[in-house]
């Protein structure tokens, strides 16, 4: 509650980033277009301009959770400029900690710390502590979780940028058993934490089930459970309390909560072009509107908070309001309900609940930085977990795409999880390959992020491989893939045996192997990499040949031949890729790019 | 010739952006992440760090074309301080204009700058010829291909960003016939100029067809048919200017030249852990070494200028220095190649010839602004044609995304132009499908860098197809959408019926289903969205049971379902798509998607 207020006065006094005129500006004026005008969020009439450029961001908030800290506890004498430290503070006589808030707040380094800092090279146990006293990173662990599998994570700036996928069984789809199968495919594939966004089935037992199945942090949206079997308008106090209870005891890690909508944003919603696009915002808007109540979510939060400490649930804040198209980015309502957020944040601290706080979906590129800022400043540096965000809309069945270009510069600029989008995005129900899809985007996302962000060991595997290419060892480059099986399968497509090119140069036009040639510019120096003869290549895997198959271009009997070129090893000995030794000449390797039997070279485009 | 040498002033004083140790910093201390030391280029031992509010980037160059007028030009009394406009100049008396560039110079409106306004809106042809003067912008237009089918286009800041798409036949592929296919293939997804790097085949008839058939400028890389059928380190000055006039008189309008890597960088190169990758520029600096000369591309500058002027070829001065991994990214041999393409820009200039700067392939997200400046500040504010840059390494076979994000950022942080990758690159052969994801991905990344640098008029169509999604105007949303067929496809894999809601969230879950419930905050208010009724669609076209049989994840006899759902339309009349009107009741519709008759929903992931 403390200073809120001067949030709004933040927003209405920024610097005209972002900000959108509700209708499309006119071109009637091509001599403007060094400076397009722009209307700034509740700046009715004034003209202004966001360039690159743009100076005056909102700074860091010069806040953190030791400023929020519950009643009862006491400042020692002699540490008023110094109070960021378990040191500094006196908790009340009869006061057990629970959360690992409360654990850090005391000092303490508790198990899952540790985990997290072996998982986070780069980062002490210590820091991990310090980090979590500060708001500025949550561990989500469930204590009922971690009485399965749970493998504690961390989220935040300091740590590794995360990726989450989301799943669920649609009210006529799937049930428990398939729902571990796409947990287990999305963890596969990168996931750092899971959302069960389940709105059918058997919800409660495939819940359970997921739980005890996952060794990732589980996430959900409570109001989806609470109005099954119930019309929305009837939902009550008692019965969002109750649910929240039994999930928590069921052991979720982190709850999406859209307290942030409240009664007074409404109005602001109707300028836009796609109104409310979150699933939660629009329920309980409709039920905020039916009721002529305030948001029960936000009239509840201290209760709320309550039941998330018994069990260490984590806050996911949720942004009900989050813009669904360009438009509607860096709106009002968009402003107005972070404002909120960031009380909400406080409050949480002051009952001991960790919090991240989810951000926008849809918002040019040029308002990432903005937004980033903002919410930093606003939420006092809790953790921000984002939806891509798409930086253009015209794309559908690419928004995998649209969406991972927004979350790498959100990542850059202060996002601490990436929720990933599929291709099937305003489309459809993701399908296994759309999933894989978009939690690769989200892989590339958040290790560009933490490359360009600089953090310590981040690179190393992109220098390896990139020493494994300039050595022109296939077999290392693929390795040091994150999809090793794509790759391979793709230059197999090409050409079956790995020698000093690739098919899209070619032997007289690789740059590379001319380097190699030059012996001043020597590349791929590692011993480790090094290899002098062309090598005869495994065949095809089960996977490899699905792969091309689905890329439709070779025909099955070429596939079929890549599969079967060399004894096919079924004896399941994972080394043998590795290690197989069928060396060929480098002259034969060339004979066979440029006689007239591979595949696909002569295929018409 | 001027002031490059402030160029190295620059690149040494810059503040600690960019630059890499070249080998892997260990993490000894984990305490450092706060600030993890860099070492910037250059500056041996130096501890220094970039974070991404670090001040101080390169200022914009305070010098244009106008700065680098011919020899004979004389300027007016009293024009010393407002010489960057035609009137200030008196041309030698025997002048007659042949590039644009020139025609801009003496104030002349070409029709090629006027067709150029018709296509880019926002700007007028005054301001257009005037972008060209200044040598901010180009119309890569020879004066024999314009005897053709070349529709004019412009490259510069102030444009549109525009996409390249390279191709081209192998030593062992495809003919003319199957090149123009690929021409039309890559312009039909949006290329806005296509590159033919053919290094085998009838090249040479083979890029006249392509010159005669295309709308699109064409480039080429000379030096590959100058070492065809001939030893590379043969090459002489002679066959050079003989092939750049072969090239010029047969229509090419842009060629790139990697006239920028000289002797003296060739030691800088052995620091890297991936050389040269620059087809062109690995060929040059075998050719330097074995011959003990400078670089013959550099020695001929001028003498190549008066070829290209003749003809109004266009330079795309290429970057054989542009790093191959990001280990490489933004170090001393990048640089230091950079300040000679500033110098060959303003020798270009002072002969008359629209110049274009190749730009880096592989630099992590934090380095892309500074590369963009850097440039901007030594090449005087030419436009930058970047490929990629790829901002991770360790996803060979998702290229055209890692590339796309960090296009994307170049594109809004000042490049004109983005070169495309596709998903084979570093492994083979681009095919038909890898044409198209290759354009996709960088339609993207330019119409995203349009909107976030408020382009006027660039997002509209993003905001009409946001209105089409508020309305749950199907038809609409995908007639908006850059790829129609895949959007269709992708919904009607799960429901063959338009109604108001998808099958991700499906009816009860659709939040924008239920704000449009909500009166006040009537989405989609545009009557030219309005639908009432769920419709039945048209089955499946080939082209759209094609993209669903590539997926894989439906059957033939479900695809097949789809197909002929209702009465196959095969009258070819592309209007029918728009206006049939087969009505369902949304009780059906909603029916369709609970009954067990879907195909997909049930399908296990």
């Amino acid at each position: 509650m403390t200073d809120s207020s001067s949030a709004y006065d933040l927003m209405y006094s920024l610097p005209p980033i972002g900000g959108n005129p509700s209708t499309h500006p006119q071109q009637t004026n091509p001599g403007s277009f060094a400076n397009p005008p722009r209307i700034a969020p509740g700046v009715e009439g004034a003209l202004t301009f966001s360039s690159p450029d743009t100076p005056g961001m909102p700074g860091v908030s010069e806040n953190t959770a030791w400023d929020f800290m519950p009643e009862g506890w006491e400042l020692k004498a002699g540490y008023e400029n110094n109070y960021e430290t378990a040191e500094a503070w006196i908790p009340p006589s009869d006061f057990l900690p629970v959360t690992q808030l409360e654990f850090a707040r005391c000092g303490t380094i508790t198990p899952e710390m540790e985990r997290v800092a072996e998982r986070e090279p780069h980062l002490t146990a210590e820091q991990i502590r310090d980090e979590v006293a500060s708001g500025r990173m949550i561990i989500p662990a469930n204590k009922v979780h971690l009485g399965y599998q749970l493998d504690p994570m961390a989220i935040g700036r300091a740590s590794k940028t995360k990726v989450n996928a989301n799943m669920g069984a649609s009210p006529v789809s799937s049930g428990t058993e398939e729902e571990i199968e796409k947990l287990e495919w999305a963890t596969r594939w990168g996931a750092d934490t899971v959302m069960d966004l389940s709105t059918g089935g058997d919800i409660d037992g495939c819940r359970q089930a997921i739980i005890q199945n996952s060794t990732v942090p589980i996430g959900t949206v409570p109001i989806y459970s609470m109005i099954i079997a119930r019309r929305l308008e009837d939902l009550d106090h008692a019965s969002i309390l109750q649910m929240l209870k039994h999930q928590a005891k069921q052991g979720v890690d982190y709850f999406t909560i859209h307290a942030g909508v409240l009664q007074e944003h409404l109005s602001l919603v109707t300028q836009r072009l796609i109104g409310i696009v979150s699933r939660g915002g629009s329920l309980l808007a409709k039920w905020m509107l039916h009721n002529q109540s305030q948001n029960p979510m936000y009239e509840l939060w201290d209760e709320i908070c309550e039941i998330m400490r018994e069990y260490d649930v984590s806050f996911s804040i949720g942004d009900g309001l989050r813009p669904g198209g360009l438009a509607d980015g860096s709106d009002r309502a968009q402003l107005a309900e972070l404002c909120v957020l960031g009380e909400l944040t406080e409050r949480a601290w002051k009952n001991g609940v960790q919090v991240m706080i989810e951000g926008p979906g849809h918002i040019s590129f040029d308002q990432i930085e903005f937004n980033m800022k903002v919410q930093r400043k606003l939420c006092h540096g809790a953790p921000f977990y984002v939806l891509g965000p798409l930086v253009t809309d015209i794309f559908p069945g690419y928004d995998h795409i649209t969406s991972c270009i927004g979350a790498t510069a959100a990542g850059y600029h202060g996002a601490s999880m990436l929720c990933y989008v599929t291709p099937k995005e305003h489309l459809g129900l993701p399908k296994k390959d759309d999933v894989k899809q978009g939690c690769i985007a989200y892989k590339i996302a958040a290790h560009a992020a933490d490359v360009a962000l600089g953090i310590p060991g981040t690179r190393n595997r992109d220098d390896d491989l990139t020493e494994a290419r300039a050595a022109l060892n296939w077999e290392k480059h693929f390795e040091l893939s994150f999809d090793p099986d794509t790759a391979r399968a793709l230059h197999d497509e090409d050409l079956d045996v790995d020698t000093d090119f690739c098919a899209m140069c070619g032997h007289d036009w690789c740059s590379v192997r001319i380097s190699k040639e030059i012996q001043e510019f020597m590349s791929g120096k590692s011993e480790d990499y090094a290899w002098d003869k062309a090598k005869k290549t495994l065949p095809l895997t089960a996977e490899q040949q699905e792969i091309l198959e689905k890329r439709g271009v070779l025909s099955p009997d070429q596939i079929h031949k890549l599969a079967s070129k060399v004894k096919q090893e079924m004896t399941g000995d994972q080394d043998k890729a590795s290690c197989h030794s069928d060396y060929v000449a480098p002259e034969e390797a060339q004979e066979m790019q440029t006689s007239k039997q591979l595949p696909v070279l002569n295929q018409k485009l």
